[in-house]
């Protein structure tokens, strides 16, 4: 696709020489992510980060990417929108909110209103997650985190193993990634959970069309064993039709460092979305594995600042010409960010 | 007036040379509002954007304008505001936020306020609208579309025909509006409402006084018909003295493709101080005009970024000083905004 | 200590001479707060604000702060925060935070808390205020206006006279500055305080433990009679064991012009850590000392801003580099901001 004022609002978009071009450019941008260069080559552009529904980290990240730019942000929560309470059409707020940016993040609780903001203007709109529907740059900024995983190669992605734990049903990150990850040749995906809560069979039919190999596993250790990524989700309680069966599985669909060092092979990297539930009994990655070198959920986030700052160059068509305004940082960054960072 | 430090408080302040020269300095500001070229001649002032009750595009206005200015924003909204509900001054809170800022603008239910914000400090205060008071930068930036549509020439909104229409009563933006026009020379007035919600008469006389023709309608056809720019108002069921009364007039007072084409001279431009109210039976003007090349809604919120550039400009003394930190745009800005842009 | 990469989580972290190293750099930042000049030494660095209860004038300051040294700012307040109301952990908020920023302030109204912040990553990390517990920029600051008072030199506030007036008990700003002021030689403190809200023992302690001298008192008229420095503070009526004590000592802890000036030595500074309650029969200083000389209460936030870009320059090991990227500030500030500053 040709990036440039381009709506990103669905990972079905991407071809797999999108997600490679977008990935070259979140590359280019790691110097700048990681504070070791400063760039200013949005400086003067305006993101809006529309968020109908608090979302911290996401905001947050696609702040701090925009800012890394150059750029400059400003921000509403849901708490704040006062014109669509008073019967404000969505093609007026967009159109509106338009004229004073030159991007929109827009997060809204339901799906597919994303679509109707990018039908309201010609600048570019990314979903910031829209209700059960999308959320493309966090299954994107996932994929990436596999990428850099695999040496920062595209070929190495192929043929991958992954288990997919939890609400498989509900959980639109693992919607979302599963189709980026059915682009490549021959995953062979583990969807781990309560039959209830299953893939939906559109998306095990869209993974099936393409050649990969599916397996439906409800145990948690037969789902893990064989996988080179394990990527676990919540699993609201209120998602089960009744109350026993919320009660049956409380606490199974989760990881600590025991059941992951008898289960899993030694280099399967552990990921989640997150927020992972740390309450006792909730958690679906124990903290026990928080020192432990494969648990990648940080990483993820971090990810995310390099993949967005990429898709916003990319759809401003400045990501050629990023490193004219650099310079190097001159602040302190520590070697580490967290603690059991490598 | 000198504008270099002067609080902007009402539309009353302004003399029709005040116009003209905050014109001439918006005008200059088109190119960094329209993001063909980028200036950063506000680069380390601060605003600070004090909104007691929300108001989103309001607030997004003069943070995108201070941002296209090059200088960086403070908001606060009436949700966090934690130390005035310990009994603490508007005094006090003016003067602490003032030793934070270059320039604060000030949003608040109560009439007459932001006044008071700005008797205690020296810094600017701009009135982001107070309640049932006054909303100057609505105000000026409506009548900035005016001049607009008459090619950016003061000369040509003499004797132009102006219809006001809707909740003439309690709205506070067409209150200002009249002042403001009745600066200008022979410009003929129709005051479009119903009986009970028509212009209080402290605005007719004030009109009059400068003698300018008025005329009351209560029939909207009739009062549209003449009329170069029309001015349409969201009348709130709840203004009317019984309910049988807002029963009779619900959706009287709006504009809908046929009628305009019917009832309107074919250059009446068609304007809305937003938001308008796009539930059925309640649109002031209805979406079937979206497309419409007289529909100036979103030119008026578009021009709240130069118009609100030059007030900055002026109040903090760097209207002559703009150019000379600029360059040209490097991202992408698509040709149209809106879809239906000209 | 070494301020490069250290979090400040308490005021006890302090020695003279760190003091001294703060307030050398804040005074050398001076220029830049009073908006003589313009620095641009930390841009394209970022500060998170994590304001978890509101404080609009302390988020609003640091802000500023951060601002005024050229970074951009990225801040959500309690309302908005939502991950950790699903049972994230402190450790999984800070991590993520932390990959996104450079300096992080946490406000959180559970004492203790910032510290957990800290301990999950290396990035710098301010307490902003914790509950009960500590606010050191706030004692830093209010400790900053009685060294300028004093000609800006530390020499001179050994030896003074330091009235502290209201809530000593629960008062986190009084505990801080108690401590602060013990590092100097000599100080004579007065606790002046109704009985059950007198100085808790362990900062009477602290205090006395280092050779300085101290009086309890309750009445204000002899508490306040030989004191350099007096610094009032609230007291909430809901801190009263019972309400007839409120209703006892309701408006006995305050000053206004005629106690001043009956009782008080002619150059005693008057301060409060603001906000003061203004509603009449609770004003611990009463309106109509605001045209007093001596009232030093809008000195202290408006050094806020040069204690604080000080403490973000060290932290961020950019207190050498300030001068290389300034410019003559450009735009109009008023001679004065407050109407009565000297």
């Amino acid at each position: 696709m040709d990036f440039k004022g381009t709506s990103i609002l669905s990972t079905s978009q991407f071809s797999l020489e999108d997600v490679a071009r977008l990935f070259q450019v979140a590359e280019r941008m790691e110097p700048y992510a990681q504070r070791k260069k400063v760039t200013r080559v949005l400086e003067g552009a305006v993101l809006g980060n529309l968020f109908f529904e608090p979302s911290t980290r996401s905001r947050m990240s696609f702040e701090a990417a925009f800012g890394r730019l150059g750029g400059s942000v400003s921000n509403t929560t849901g708490f704040q929108f006062s014109s669509m309470a008073k019967g404000e059409s969505v093609y007026d707020t967009s159109r509106v909110v338009a004229g004073y940016v030159d991007v929109l993040v827009v997060r809204h609780p339901v799906e597919g209103i994303v679509k109707e903001f990018a039908d309201a203007t010609h600048i570019p709109i990314i979903n910031g997650g829209d209700g059960p529907g999308e959320h493309p740059t966090q299954a994107l900024l996932d994929l990436y985190t596999i990428y850099k995983s695999f040496g920062m190669k595209m070929d190495l992605v192929h043929g991958k193993k992954v288990a997919l734990v939890g609400d498989l049903k509900y959980g639109r990150t693992v919607h979302s990634l599963s189709k980026l990850l059915a682009l490549f040749h021959d995953i062979e995906f583990f969807f781990v959970a309560p039959g209830e809560l299953q893939m939906p069979d559109v998306f095990k039919d869209k993974v099936k069309g393409r050649g990969h190999k599916i397996h439906l596993v409800e145990d948690v250790r037969e789902g893990i064993a064989e996988a080179d990524i394990i990527y676990m989700t919540r699993i609201q309680q209120e998602r089960f039709t009744t109350p026993e069966d919320a009660e049956k599985y409380r606490g199974t669909y989760s990881i600590n460092r025991a059941l992951y060092e008898k289960h899993c092979k030694p280099h399967a990297i552990l990921m989640h979305p997150l927020p992972r539930d740390s309450r006792t009994g909730h958690s679906e990655l124990d903290d026990d594995l928080n020192a432990h070198p494969n648990l990648a959920i940080f990483r993820q986030t971090d990810n995310g600042i390099p993949l967005r700052m990429a898709l916003f160059a990319l759809l401003l068509g400045v990501e050629d010409q990023v490193h004219q305004r650099e310079r190097p940082a001159n602040w302190y960054v520590p070697p580490r960010i967290g603690i059991y960072d490598n």
